[in-house]
């Protein structure tokens, strides 16, 4: 059986950036379950802090916080000396590099990475965005998006650009279909903001079946034969061909390597 | 003028924790802009990383990584220790804590963040889940949802959707409409699966009239006129008490906190 640990996270806002780092750094154990059993939200009162930190004692949890106020980090700090609570805050370390290179202390007021300002709504545009032009829905869309993505059925079209439409760009995608003919519009795109995707047929087999499994239908079809996926493939290539589209291979690749790749090339060319 | 910082991140993977923890952290100094020139991804010799650390110190450069190799957290500590730089590396804390804990040490094999295992094929599902059954499209989706949200135009139902989905829930949507008749399907969905949003008047007036905007579109219609906007969230709330669906005000909220709150509410049923 894997060795258990329990993880407390604390936040004076929503605790999110302890729990991206929970998840990169337990990702380095592979033989240890690390059980985030409380993400305790929106802790702004050291009454409030110290119940916790006690609770966090008594279940030998590791306590990983994100606190801007300076009297909870204290109070925190000194509870986990004085008990021997294994304890860590974010957040600290980055204040005090700053009150070294700039001589100034933070505002301590929690929960200020959500503002509602102009990167925050559009940001929800482009989300909006997205999923309005997915799937080649509405072509028209095509010469409004930052990028336009093609590939066959499931080379990750839809996740790519909800990814990306996350970081605030405006993404459309368009399925290649050998048999569905292209929409005229695509004559008119800037070739800058067109990204092919493409995977191995082996793989593309394998996420189709699935895919059908996961829809209560059978597995013997023409999606998933890897004769037609070839088809398919050569036909998507020789569409980037034409148009000049830089082509990425999504094969065992995460969806944000993917969108990683994605916002290289954009770049190399701007 | 603001005073600025220059930030560089470091990563052996993407570097999305460093990124994170840095829009968190910079919000707290809103009289300085931080400037996160550099992210650097994929950074895996401690060649690159030592090129990397003095290109820093000449820009007078904050660093903030994320490294699980112990030759390479080792190597950037030396650098900064001998040469001033100011850099923090926020896996290494946790990795001590895990240490003193267990006894065990991290596997150093970067990138591990993004496993294409299970609960990961289970977000992109969710996402294309949401995607699908966004906007009352179909509503045979609702059946299958964790969580289906009601509520009039513009009360954030698709980023709230997308937001969820990236958490790997399975969300359909559905905007009321006075005129439009409900899917009879509604009659069978567990009421415990169902949240309604609301909005001030006023604000939602706002929120159409910039949407219309947005769109080219001219700004008196009834679209955005406040007694219409009454009517909506009447027959809205109506349909709440009817069905017995608990309400979220949206008013003033990021999409972030909404989500968080119909999380609670799901925990608080189950």
């Amino acid at each position: 059986m894997k060795k258990e640990i329990i993880v407390y996270t604390i936040s004076d806002s929503l605790g999110e950036t302890s729990q991206k780092l929970l998840a990169a750094a337990s990702a380095q154990y592979p033989d240890i379950s690390f059980l985030n059993r409380y993400n305790f939200s929106f802790v702004t009162t050291e009454e409030e802090l110290l119940e916790i930190l006690k609770d966090a004692l008594k279940d030998k949890a590791l306590v990983v916080s994100t606190l801007v106020s300076k009297q909870l980090i204290t109070a925190a700090k000194e509870f986990s000396e004085r008990t021997g609570l294994l304890y860590l805050d974010l957040m600290a370390p980055f204040f005090e590099l700053i009150q070294a290179k700039a001589g100034v202390d933070p505002i301590e007021e929690p929960g200020r990475r959500h503002q509602l300002d102009r990167a925050y709504f559009d940001k929800i545009s482009a989300i909006e965005f997205a999923v309005k032009y997915d799937d080649g829905k509405n072509p028209q869309g095509f010469l409004d998006s930052d990028i336009l993505l093609l590939g066959v059925s499931r080379t990750s079209k839809t996740p790519v650009s909800m990814y990306l439409a996350n970081q605030g760009y405006r993404v459309s995608n368009l399925p290649l279909i050998p048999e569905v003919p292209l929409p005229p519009i695509l004559e008119e795109m800037d070739p800058q903001k067109m990204i092919g995707l493409v995977c191995s047929p082996e793989t593309l087999g394998q996420i189709r079946s699935s895919r059908l499994a996961s829809l209560g239908l059978g597995n013997e079809t023409s999606y998933t034969n890897v004769e037609r996926i070839e088809q398919e493939l050569a036909y998507a290539e020789e569409i980037f061909a034409k148009y000049g589209i830089p082509v990425i291979d999504v094969t065992a690749k995460s969806v944000e390597e993917t969108a990683f790749l994605i916002k290289e090339k954009l770049d190399e060319r701007n």
